[in-house]
């Protein structure tokens, strides 16, 4: 049902498009679909560092526009506009939020918390050194955030719907803008990343990608 | 021809498989169709830091395997064993390397690469202030790298193989396995994420998720 020629067409299809039809909008059905892509998709320890953040609104996206240099063609025009955030000091291992996930969300019982923690605990303080700034740490957060930003992309473009990831933006500024609007609490989530979905209004320009043989080493 | 059904049934389909049937091999055709979704994936400028090391001799597995805690069921029994890594001062705007992309891969034309080098600089000193340390230039080239790792994933889950990423490593440790067996380079490449496949041996474990309700702020 799935065949390779399908897929990989999909990712042929796939490109980074500038700006699109303003008139064409994505149905609720199909957005629903490109977040539930986001919302499956796997993260570190499964803890989901990510928040979606629609943003719909003119004014907020007006407000966008001028701190985001990689949107100007796209805040105007498209369908649907994503600032995907992540959580800060809530990743850390010694966190009420982790702690909450670990008992709420995945359901673990006592013992294996308590094995879990550790294991995390050891992963950020030694193994990637991940509490060296809390810079290290919102970025492996975002890390994670990446795989949902590929496959949300990656299964609109299954179904015919253009995107474009966005990190063409001033960070500082931007979060302000997202902060005044109440859509960041500044304390506890930062910006990923932003992507944007719509239909092209304009043919795609020839995808270049260095070879299979250049970027593939096998050691067998 | 791809059904939203069928994709997202992919994405249940999917999860974090600890062992593999050593028994079972990806063929050839299946494990390049996953390399070129992997290569196809969309990056920061076009500028592909990663490059995919697939790691088949047992040997360099059984060393990986003493530093690599989070692969113990993996290393063993995967089909396929992939470290990502990622390029770190290629990465910078002034490297020989994004010229020779923008020039030789991009094909860009003299007065093009002049002004996207210009936005590219402004972008790494400024907006995103990736240049603050080797350490968020390099974990900025591996954001990429997980939209890469992600989309591998997926497109093996939607024909039927199975996958693990893999981030339970010492850095320093891991780092010093791969450049003594010269797969390595670390004056110009870092290690991003390890990535196993094969088919499982086990059914799969309850998905647990965070609802799309708890996930996303709409701003209408």
């Amino acid at each position: 049902m799935l065949t390779k020629e399908a897929i990989l067409g999909a990712f042929q299809f796939r490109h980074a498009c500038k700006q699109f039809d303003p008139d064409k909008k994505i149905s609720d059905e199909d957005f629903q679909f490109i977040l539930e892509a986001g919302r499956l998709s796997p993260s570190s320890f499964g803890f989901e560092p990510w928040r979606f953040v629609v943003i719909q609104n003119p004014e907020l996206r007006a407000k966008l526009k001028a701190v985001t240099w990689g949107a100007q063609g796209h805040l105007p025009t498209a369908s649907h506009y994503v600032a995907i955030l992540c959580r800060k000091d809530d990743m850390r291992f010694d966190s009420a939020y982790v702690d909450h996930f670990m008992r709420d969300v995945q359901k673990l019982p006592e013992d294996v918390i308590k094995m879990k923690r550790d294991r995390y605990q050891k992963f950020q303080e030694h193994d990637l050194r991940l509490l060296e700034s809390p810079r290290s740490l919102f970025d492996w957060a975002c890390k994670q955030a990446y795989i949902a930003l590929g496959n949300m992309m990656t299964v609109a473009a299954m179904i015919g719907i253009d995107s474009c990831a966005i990190e063409g933006y001033d960070q500082e500024a931007t979060e302000t803008v997202l902060a005044n609007a109440s859509v960041l609490d500044r304390k506890n989530f930062g910006l990923a990343v932003m992507v944007a979905f719509g239909y092209r209004n304009k043919p795609q320009p020839q995808k270049t990608r260095q070879s299979l043989e250049d970027l593939t080493v096998w050691v067998r």
